[in-house]
């Protein structure tokens, strides 16, 4: 079974996501592809064996969010400009979704843009980091603070390749999935919570229903002013908890699994979401191995790492909330009480 | 008398680039000026008196195409993080083409993107880097690298600053002036052999005229895939010199009219050019003060340089020559040894 699902690129290009195994890929000009040791070793090969080109280089980096920084899209920069790649070459990220941010930042530096294409090796990157060209990096102030849009000329997910997971990892790309069918798809979260994923056939399914949700939002809002921000159910609470676990605590999926059992607490204190439908999500959550649970030890602390986020505009949070499931609603303006009220909540063990 | 030019921003969107005194700019939100010490003597306090905005930071930087690196980059994203900036702020680049380069490359990967405006300084920046919206840095490896397309949201240009320019400042400007002419518009070539440049108004005509032939070309082709590249008339040679002399012996517009010179004994060598229309182009590049000159040292180091170029695809190189004047013709696949010949003439002193 090869799915494909064709996503707008710019106003006038569109990509595909071919979910398949991965096909031959010829080139005309030089390709780099661009993996952290961890995968290298275990897809390199394979993905070798596909790729024709004039001129095939290899950037091999360390693997580990811890350097998704400005210093190793140096080192990736730097191994494009030694071997001498120009507009026509094109860079191949192989790996997560660290790999798959850098490798489109770099690319969509070097010399003011190159192709790149993307081959997903976790189901994280799979369901979220290929879809919607958000590429960057982490500096001392927060996550993806540097960086730009910039989609991928074509992204191929070989779900062969997401055998080789961890399985927290696995979990934690079903967090995203599950964030994206609370938001817009009361059938696709009925599906969620009987899912075999044992069966390769329902994770294309995930993985295809999933890209699809995502590019649907994407290609209304392309540079994030309006609806797209609705994907960022969770992650406003992820992201000061990754902040204060710098980074190393959680892998990205787990932490907006805490942050959508948060955001879903305000939303039933709102009266947006029923505490039956709080915890059915919740349960799914658990079900797929992720965790639901976080001690905030300091409420004030963690309210005021609110107002890092880039989505914070003019010193406003903006609320994404469930309204029901498979419905969503952004809420401006909630009383910091209620706000602080539901961190309260957290802060016991 | 106020000149607007409508430009395209990207398919839906345009901005102005205004020709008159500064008006009025009001912001709802946090604005920061980027700007250099030379320039913040001389203007930042007119600046200051026209902008309106709930926080207005300066990022005084220091003056020079040496700093025009990715530390200094790292200086304004990291003033614009301490300030927290957020997706609605403004920059504002006041100064000549390495603060509009700078900040354009800054508003495009601050949060993956904010606004900024450009006051240029120049007469360079004034014809040339306020229009197409290419942004970035320098690194060891040559010129403008790394970067990206970003389009200002409007440019100001108040001609009043341009009084305050070194004469070999305001000649580098004429540089690209008299380029885009060549290429595209005899009439506005034969109207520069004669422009009287002591009047206010002959300046804005120089201006409006180069910005408005810039914009079809850069409306055309934003992402330098096509006829864009004829922009670059002169500069496949200025690269190289620039290089040679470590980007401090010239001005850029110097060692573009330098690159004129050299582009068109090749267009005269392939039979594209007269040596009367060469040498009417050599008459007004000295006119307006001018280098003409340069000593080649060493011809094949000369000619290995021009594969650095970013516009070099596939190791060929395309030269954009004049076509008599005011017609262009894109050249690939000249004889390896007609363009050494052509450099050999240079060799001399």
């Amino acid at each position: 079974m090869e799915i494909i699902v064709a996503l707008k690129k710019t106003v006038d290009e569109t990509y595909s996501v071919i979910i398949d195994n991965i096909p031959s890929l010829s080139f005309d000009s030089k390709v780099a592809i661009v993996t952290n040791e961890t995968v290298a070793h275990l897809h390199l090969q394979t993905v070798l064996a596909k790729v024709k080109a004039p001129e095939i280089c290899q950037v091999i980096l360390p693997d580990g969010e811890e350097y998704k920084n400005m210093q190793t899209i140096d080192v990736i920069l730097t191994a494009l400009f030694e071997a001498r790649f120009d507009r026509s070459s094109t860079l191949i990220a192989l790996g997560g979704g660290v790999i798959g941010d850098m490798t489109g930042f770099a690319a969509a530096l070097y010399e003011r843009g190159i192709d790149f294409i993307q081959i997903p090796t976790t189901l994280l990157s799979a369901v979220d980091a290929s879809v919607g060209g958000k590429t960057g990096i982490n500096n001392k102030y927060g996550k993806n603070l540097i960086g730009s849009f910039n989609q991928p000329k074509g992204v191929y997910i070989d779900v062969d390749f997401l055998n080789t997971l961890p399985k927290r990892e696995f979990a934690a790309g079903m967090a995203e999935a599950i964030k994206i069918s609370v938001m817009f798809d009361k059938n696709y979260f009925d599906f969620l919570q009987t899912a075999d994923l044992k069966n390769k056939d329902v994770i294309k399914e995930v993985i295809a229903k999933s890209v699809a949700l995502k590019a649907r939002v994407v290609s209304q809002d392309e540079k994030e002013r309006g609806i797209r921000a609705v994907l960022n159910y969770g992650h406003t609470f992820a992201h000061v908890i990754e902040n204060e676990t710098n980074y190393i605590g959680y892998l990205h999926g787990e932490a907006v699994s805490i942050g959508i059992v948060m955001a879903n607490r305000l939303a039933v204190k709102l009266g947006l979401l029923s505490e039956i439908e709080e915890s059915e999500i919740k349960k799914v959550l658990e079900q797929y191995g992720l965790p639901v649970k976080y001690t905030i030890q300091n409420t004030q602390a963690f309210y005021d790492k609110f107002f890092l986020d880039k989505k914070t505009e003019r010193g406003e949070i903006k609320f994404i909330l469930p309204n029901g499931i498979g419905n969503f609603k952004i809420v401006s303006n909630i009383d910091e009480d209620i706000v602080k009220q539901t961190l309260e909540e957290f802060t016991k063990k």
